[in-house]
């Protein structure tokens, strides 16, 4: 019997492990990173599930394939699974959720909002994730409401936002201006993102934790008082290694 | 006119500055960590609002001046007001909170859930901590339970439980299974707490992120899904100093 189920390009799957950022911090989660985005963010921190060049790394998997690689991971017991990439939303994961659903899984999808799907609204969590100014893309605002609304007000949805300086900080405050019923979850970027070959390479934590004070301050100087702030844990406990 | 009203006994107000723990962790808060305690932890982290012979710093504090004080700290400004120790729940909270949220402010409290106060039920979010074994001190499962009875289900109620060992793990996972409608919130010990005149001594970062290693394998391999796992920020950042 063929499977006519439409298959998902993955770059890895790999967990259980903590989520690092956002919402869901510090939850036990099974992250499916796909391959392939309609973004090149300047500073991407996931190249490897990005770009064309790693291609030959990324897998068609049929939703059979993933779904078996998550409940085996995570031994057959009910966990949150992150979507991420890339862009997951590119990929066809209705089967995937409804799937896992009757399981009792979780689904956390977190995109740039460039592209809305209707089994948006099958997500437990949405985390939209719109780029700043540093990461030389534009937000398409239509395209970023029509994720919104393909959520239904079903899931949970927020904001995350990455900032690297006075103008993402400003873009941030447009964004959350923008959508003012949605969580906002700031986040100082990575500046020494893994580059090919040097996942190993000793992050700048001092560094980090600079920009996590310079973020700290500018919030509660602006009494910006509903934003959270957070850094990336993973970031934190195991540099730029991939699947921890 | 004499102010009748109950006096808070301070130990220090501080903020905004971003939660650094548990449930909240990321928000502005400002906080007012009041003085005394009913426990003695062997590794209090807070002996400056714990222990008698720091009682010349506290300072019995009207309703009134608590809650100026707390205005002055937000501009004015809406902000999530953390009510901390030293055991908060001695003090009587009622009043400013009542008072606090007539101008949109919120009231998150953090106790080891010992002493039960009907105003429990006026909070936004209640963080019970029930203390481990290498606390040195016993937990009273009554008095706790009669805490969660006090906030009949209005505020969001969590369990946050410190970690420095085996058997405060098993005592987590005890803790936790007593209560399986509570979200749970798993945070390393500090091993290194300040010592009077050490605040700025550096902490053991390498130590901590070891900690937090530690913990979220044995999360992970359990399959313990539902436990978060969080270090306290403020000390990534901040080491022990207080007031930041």
């Amino acid at each position: 019997m063929t499977d006519t189920r439409p298959a998902i390009r993955v770059s890895e799957i790999f967990g259980p492990t903590i989520q690092g950022e956002g919402v869901l911090i510090g939850l036990p989660t099974v992250f499916i990173r796909t391959g392939g985005c309609d973004y090149r963010c300047s500073w991407c921190d996931s190249l490897h599930a990005v770009d064309n060049q790693f291609r030959h790394e990324w897998k068609m998997m049929p939703v059979d394939a993933v779904w078996q690689s998550v409940v085996a991971l995570s031994g057959a017991r009910p966990v949150m699974v992150s979507l991420s990439g890339g862009n997951p939303a590119i990929q066809p994961f209705g089967g995937l959720i409804e799937r896992g659903h009757a399981e009792g899984y979780r689904f956390a999808l977190e995109t740039q909002a460039s592209v809305a799907k209707d089994w948006f609204a099958e997500l437990d969590v949405l985390v939209l994730s719109p780029k700043p100014p540093s990461s030389e893309m534009r937000t398409d605002w239509v395209a970023f409401e029509a994720c919104i609304e393909a959520a239904r007000e079903k899931p949970q949805v927020v904001l995350k936002l990455v900032i690297f300086d006075e103008s993402d900080y400003a873009f941030a405050k447009d964004a959350a201006a923008r959508f003012p019923s949605l969580p906002v979850y700031l986040q100082p970027g990575n500046h020494t993102p893994p580059r090919r070959g040097e996942e190993d390479a000793a992050v700048d934590l001092a560094g980090i934790m600079r920009r996590m004070e310079w973020l700290i301050e500018k919030v509660t100087q602006d009494r910006w008082f509903e934003a959270r702030v957070l850094p990336q844990l993973h970031v934190l406990l195991w540099g730029n290694k991939r699947a921890v």
